[in-house]
Formats: C-alpha cells, structure tokens, sequence
C-alpha cells in the first residue's frame, strides 16, 4: 500500500529518507502497523488506513521528516496521541496518508506561578495530572469525558471539558508549529526570540496564528501553551434530574442566562438515561428487541441509576463565599420549577479528589459504552451547535429522536451549554461487526448532517470519513471560507504534504479526493 | 500627491473610477481632505499623509472599490472611523495611500435576548450606546478611556475597556470580510449561509479566522459581531490610592491572583498621578520649568485631586450575593497593606448611571490630555507586555521613569492587569510644534522599544510610524512569524493592495518600502 500516485519502489525510498531522518526504528510500515493506525471504530479499517506511521522524537526529527515528505510528495497525517476515537483515531483523511505520530515528544513544562503549562503533543491527560500530582503544583486540569488522549491535540481539535477552563481551544496560549515547508514558526508573543509572555499573552503584535492551526492542517504543531485553572478553594453544586424529554426547553432556558453572565462558568452538559447505562452495562441485559429501546426499558434503566430522563451537573469553582453566593443563585433560579431530583455536591480543599472531570481528574471508563451493542463495538460524534434556546433545543431532540428511532439506534444526546451557544453532542453507538446497522448508520449520519443544515446548524467538528461533507455545509457565497482556506493552504503547502482532506480543505493537487457531499 | 510608483494621470484615472463605483462626492482628494485624513499628533502631517480618501456606504461598494484598487495597483488603507489617535489617527502606514474611510457604514443589529451584536465599522461607541438606550436593551458596553471611535475598529486592534468585556478583540464572534481580490467571506458560523450562530459560536468549523483581522491587512471588515455584557444587578468595588512608586510591586502580586482567578474579572488599570492632571490642568499652571516635574510639583497635584502616586480601581458585577462576596476576597486581600486610601464603590441597577467606563458609558474628555503642554499638542502609545509580577513591574517603571527623565518627558504611565499579563500603557505627552521635544520623543520612543526587546517584552500595539520597528522586534527564528504573514499576504493580496505595512507586514511589490528598522 502507498499514498496516492506513489509508486512502491518511490514509496520505498521515501521510508528509507524517513528511517535516516528518525531512525528505521521508528518507520512504522508493516501489515499490523498499518492496522494499528487505522480508525478501530470504523466497518472498515482499510477505508482510512495509512500506509505507514512515523514517530519523530523532537521537532528537528519532524522538520526532518517535513523535508523528505516534500522530496518524495508524501502526504504526512500528524497525530497527537491518536485517541480520538469516534472521530477517527488515528486514522488520515486521505487513505494512503503517512501518520505522523507524535506520542513520543512528552515534555512538560509548568509555569506554576502563572497558571500555565507548554507541552509537548505526546503528553496525554494523565501524564499531566500525574506530572502535577508527583510536583504537588496546585493547579487544575479540564479534561474531556474520555481523557486518555493528548491534552495538546485535544485543544486543537476543540476538545470540550466540564470545568470553567473547558473550552479547551479557548485556553490555548502560544504554539510552536512546523510549517509545511519544514521551517519553524513560534506564535503569539514567541514570535519574540527570549519572549517572556509566550505563554501569558494570547493575542501578539499582528494577525493572530494560534486558532488557525485548530482543526487545520496549515502546520504540525509541536509545542502547545495552555492555561491552567489555579485548584480553587471549594467546589459546589447541584446534580439535578428531570423526568420528562420536554424537560430540556425550560432548563436550557433557566440555565442560559445563568451560564451567559457568568454565574456558572463551567459548561454543564445535560444527559440523557443513555449516558450512564451504556457505560455501566450492556444492551443484552436489558432487552433483547433489536430496535430502539422503549419506554419499559427505559424506565428500567432510570430506576436502575436512580436517574431522570435528562441529568444535570452544574458547579461552581473559587473562594468559599463567592460559590456559596454563586450556588444560591443557581438554586433561587431552579426554585418553584418540575425537578425531579436535586442533590448538593460540595468539595473544600484537603478532602480527598473528587474524582472525575468535573474536578479535572482524567478518567476513560466512559469508554466502555463501546461495549453497549456487544460484538466489536464503536461510536462516532455527530455535535451541532444551537442557539442557547429552550424551544429550539426540544426540537433539535425531537427531530433527532425520530431519526434514532427511524435508522433503529439508541438515542444517545447531549446538551453541552456553552457561553453563548448549544452543541448537541451525539454519540451514536454501534456494533461494527453488524453490517446492516453499519449501512444504516453511514445514512443515518448523512440524514443527521443535512437535518443540522436545514436548520442552520453546524457541526463543530466531526469523523475523518465525513469532514467533507460538513464542510460542504459552511456554504456561504459557495463555499467562500473553503477557498480561503484552499488559497491559504496552496501558498503554504505547494505539495500538499500536510494533512490532506482535514476539515474538508484539500491541497490542490489533492483536491478531486474531496468525497463527494 | 500620489501613491507611490503611480503617474499623476493614472492616479486621475483610479479617482474616476471610484468616483463611478461610490460616486464623485465620496470621493476626497484635495489638499484639505488630504490633511484632514493625517495623523493629527504627528509633527509633520505631510509624513504619512494619503493621497486621497474615498467613503463607500455599503458592502458592495467596498468591493467595487477593491475592484478597481487592483486594476489600477492603487494602495487602500481601510479606518472605521479614524479615531485612533496616539497610533496614527485615520493616516495610512504608507504614505500616498488612498484611505478608504467605513464611516458611513452604520448598521447595528443587536441579539437582545443572546446578548450580541452585529455592526458595522461605522458605529461609534457612542451610536452603539445610544441605540442601547433609545430602545431601553438591558445590555452594556465595554468602551476605551476615550471613545470616540469605531467599536468595530477598536476590538480589531485589540483595544481595551474596563468591564469584564474589556478584551474588546476576545469577544469578537463571526466577521464579514471583503477579500483583497474583492471576494466576501463571512467566518466561524457565518460561513454557513443562513445559519443560525453566526454570532454565537466563535470557533467555527476548521480553522478559525476572527484574531487574523486583527491588527491585519488581508482583508476589509465590514461586518463584524461582538459579544455584550448583561446589564448587571450591581457594580461594587473600591477605589484605591497608593503613597509610594514601589507600592506597585505588591499591589500587582495582590491583584494578579484576584485577577487570574476570576475574582475580579474585568481588567484593571493601575495608573500614575499625571492621569487626573492632564485631564483636567495643563502643565503651566503647575510650573515653568520645561524639564520633567519634580517631587514639589508632583506633590501640589497629587494633593489638588487627593491621589496617590498611583490610583487603582477594582469592581466586580453580576448578582447582589456574588458582588459582595467578590468584594469581601478583595478587601481580605488588601487587608493591613500600605493602602494610603480606600473607598468604597457601590452601584445598583435602579440608580442614576454611574457614567464612566468602568460601567460601559462611553467619555471623550480624556482627550483633553492632549492639551497638556499647551500648543497644539498630541500623545503616542507605548505599551509593552509584561508578566503579571509585581518586581518586574518595578523595574519596568524604574526603567521606563529614568528614559522619561533622560528625554525630559513627564511620566505618563499606566499598568493594565489582564488575566494572565501586564500590559504598560503609556501616553507620552507632547507639544508638536516644539520641535526640540518632537526631535527627542522620536528618540525616547526608539529608546522604550529598544528597552523592551532586550527585557524580552514585546507591545501589543504601536503608532503607524513604528510598526516596523516593533514587528523587528519580534525576531523569533529570524522573523518566522512575519516571513508566514507575508506568504499569507502575498496569496491573499498579489497586488498588494490592503494596507501595506500594517503591522510591519508589506507586500511583495512594497516589501522595500519597510522603514528602517
């Protein structure tokens, strides 16, 4: 297997550039490596499959690796750590792609006094919680339901957590990026040789480089700033629960204002009964009937967790008294309305952890609701972003509900309340090794993406096989931000060696492998 | 006059051709217009004045006017409003530049309910208000010390107010954006036609383009949406006054965890004695004596306005509880410190508006500072970025004082805390008809930089004649960041069009026209 249009004996000698560059140790090119970069939620693991991985150790090893990719017109698909599992893993756009692994660079640097850390793109969550936890370094991690990725590819892809720093992207403060050209650029105020707020001050002197290279592929970013939450003195907040679907409208309405000025300051996310069954059990206990669960069932499961239909975590982070008064107002907001349950949830400092991402504590259990359908089993995102609006949420749920139930899966939604805005995160699980639900699911998808459109909803991020497609969606005067973007990444990328096909924007040599939408 | 390398007929021929696109009367090209178009606080207004100005009244103007701004290579340098004194006023970087003035450009479309707005670069703080008020929309305004300018125009050159909302460039979300070939983009949300969070959602899908036009040339904003505080229910904090120059050393290490911590969210400014006295006195009234003004006289104006070397002012917004129990943090803090006054600050939704900007009410007599050496007078802004801490913040001022003394200037010079930076704000007053002291202030002015670069401290900002100078000094691998922006520049705008030398970035046609460093 090569790249597109690379002949074997070609590809051969662009492996064997690679090996002298970063050693043959660390050419990855046989059937089982190529396996083990694939996408392992995918029907088809040779849809996307690279043909070979790479794994440089220092950012010379990756300009080095940049230079030979120019030379031979290999296509590079650069990885963090590759958990990001429901988007593709480690898996490249363009099948044939070379992966460009960086789990090896992990170092770690913490400015303690100023709440910062600059990382390495191998450095997952738990590296970082155990780097802070052995220092005993008061500060916090935001970490994503499943935290077993890289904290750096996280916040480039836009990663969510559940702490008032859980817009991940949004914490990022100064990249060191490898352009496609193999040269090395520092952005933000490292654009200063011996700059001394790189980490500390976001905007720099000139257009603003770091969000461009989220969900890009302009460059290979090799060191990542990112702010890090000072561990507050108390944590409180309520876990509530609502029985009825209809719940959503006025708890989303309720929660707005809340989450908009500030008094909440994290994103709480509202779940349905899926979430904790699917993580906790398997299908098979709880029915045999192959189509969408119901009522009976779900009643079952809620009674079995203890649960509502939707299910509310909200806190608040600092000084005793401000998330004393903070929690008064959620309460006097929440007075009076259809709760079914509300339980106080409090943390001071020197109790133990609390124990999850609400916390900042990296957990991957929740992984297991792969395991929901039996067989080899998977799930892919599917998130459209909302107006913060009871009504329209109901019916974002409603017209979703029924396509579940039309393409015969489990609803699986989320609420996630952002500050100004609402991502209805989807999880759709599935069991890859049942071919007539994967056909199913491939237009289910489809049906879900164009559903989003008709609304003018947009998904914030999705699957390496579906980029295209919801980049077809972002259609204003014809796709004028996608030629941007093609203009910008030809001047950048005149070989096309980086990333082909990521969020849908392809170099132009590449360019007639866009899917068809 | 002329744009440079462009005949005096074939110049003639541009200004009929625009005059075609927007009309004759919308276009100003005599000597008055030209001077009216200058940097009014500079020593010689014929330095950086344009050869002409044109005012288009729509979107689709813009564009015809960038049509033929590359049919006839003519060099546009796009203001909002022009209002941006102390870094060039509405004048352009490249002298002979035809000034394309977005003034007439008025459209506001506020989102009351999600507590957004959509405006055009025309809309001056004071419009914006005004439109709150006449419709009674309970949403509040982040506005600079003096605003008399563009909102649009200030938040893409990162100016900054004193509410939570003061990072004006932060809080943009979604842009309409007239390409250097005269294409429309819209970005994040909006690049989806229709769709429905164009304002609410910044990230988009891919990578993200608000913070690159900021402070940028590679394209022309004509719509751009900001994100607006909700009227509070209270405004509490204190005003304090500090006896000593080095009190600022732990005043910034007692504010900087406040800050970084979110118990005080918005950004304050810690500022020395002239900032009252150049208000409200001129200097003759205080002494004859040209040098730089000795402790007597500093002590005679400190004790007329009843304020210490330095005055800080610190308030908190949101909900009675969560104000009060910010304040009781605060005041905890600054508790048995050398604070030589403090007085408490008290507002609630219900009394009379409080009227300054700490509470979003937009004030021009700021400006009169410029009165302060008599003549006709201006200022310049400095402004290096520093980390948040308290010994560095006194060497700064130690530094910066005795280049102020050496050059015979007042100290000007104000600390603004942001969330994780400081950034020094300096106004250095001038006379610009004493040319002795004009010869100096380029001088000093040099000075400052130099003194920054070699702390490692770069300015977030700077006037249209030292953009080069401060883009050199960010040197980071031989000036990487300013090689990417001008590969950028060159894809985006071959003609070289959109403000050239904006931020130090030229394009290919005029790269030889960068001052000397």
């Amino acid at each position: 297997m090569t790249p597109p249009g690379i002949s074997p004996r070609r590809f051969e000698e662009a492996l064997h550039a690679f090996g002298a560059a970063i050693g043959d140790g660390n050419v990855f090119a046989a059937e089982d490596d190529r396996i083990a970069y694939s996408d392992h939620y995918s029907a088809d693991e040779t849809r996307q499959m690279p043909s070979a991985a790479l794994a440089p150790a220092s950012v010379e090893e990756v300009q080095a690796v940049v230079r030979v990719a120019n030379e031979y017109r290999v296509p590079l698909w650069p990885i963090s750590r590759g958990k990001n599992f429901g988007y593709g893993g480690a898996a490249p756009a363009l099948r044939g792609s070379v992966v460009l692994d960086l789990s090896r660079m992990k170092r770690i640097a913490v400015d303690e006094e100023n709440g910062t850390v600059l990382l390495e793109p191998g450095v997952g969550f738990f590296d970082l919680y155990d780097h802070l936890q052995d220092n005993d370094i008061p500060l916090w991690l935001s970490v994503p339901g499943n935290s077993w990725g890289s904290v750096a590819g996280n916040a480039l892809d836009r990663g969510l957590g559940y702490t008032p720093y859980g817009d991940h992207s949004a914490r990022i403060c100064g990249l060191e990026v490898v352009l496609p050209d193999g040269g090395l650029v520092r952005t933000g105020m490292g654009a200063m040789a011996g700059g001394k707020t790189w980490q500390l001050y976001r905007h720099g002197y000139g257009p603003s480089w770091d969000a461009m290279f989220c969900q890009s592929n302009f460059g290979i970013v090799t060191k990542l700033g990112l702010w890090l939450m000072s561990a507050p003195e108390t944590v409180v907040g309520v876990d509530l629960e609502f029985d009825q679907p209809d719940d959503l409208g006025w708890v989303v309405d309720t929660v707005a204002p809340l989450r908009r000025d500030g008094v909440i300051q994290q994103s709480p996310s509202m779940g349905s009964w899926l979430r904790s069954a699917a993580v906790l059990t398997t299908r098979d206990e709880w029915t045999d009937d192959p189509g969408p669960l119901g009522d009976s069932v779900i009643g079952a499961i809620r009674d079995r967790f203890g649960i509502g239909w939707w299910s509310l975590q909200l806190r608040c982070y600092g000084p005793r008294e401000m998330t004393r008064a903070a929690l008064d107002v959620i309460k006097r907001a929440f007075n009076a309305r259809p709760v079914l349950a509300m339980k106080e949830a409090r943390w001071e400092r020197g109790d133990s952890p609390e124990g999850s991402p609400l916390t900042g504590v990296p957990v991957s259990f929740p992984l297991a609701n792969a395991n929901w359908h039996g067989g080899r089993g998977g799930h892919i995102g599917y998130s459209p972003v909302l107006p913060p609006k009871g009504d329209l949420a109901i019916e974002q749920f409603r017209r979703t509900h029924a396509l579940y139930q039309r393409y015969g899966f489990d609803y699986h939604g989320s609420f996630a309340m952002g500050e100004r805005s609402l991502t209805n995160v989807n999880q759709v699980l599935f069991d890859r090794d049942d071919r007539d639900m994967m056909r199913r699911m491939d237009a289910f998808f489809r049906a879900l993406v164009a559903d989003a459109r008709a609304q003018g909803y947009g998904e914030y991020r999705t699957h390496i096989e579906y980029m295209d497609l919801v980049a077809s969606t972002y259609d204003f005067n014809d796709g004028a931000l996608r030629r941007l973007n093609e203009k910008v990444k030809d001047a950048l990328d005149p070989n096309g060696i980086i990333a082909p096909g990521k969020n849908g924007i392809w170099p132009a040599a590449l360019r007639d492998q866009a899917h068809e939408a």
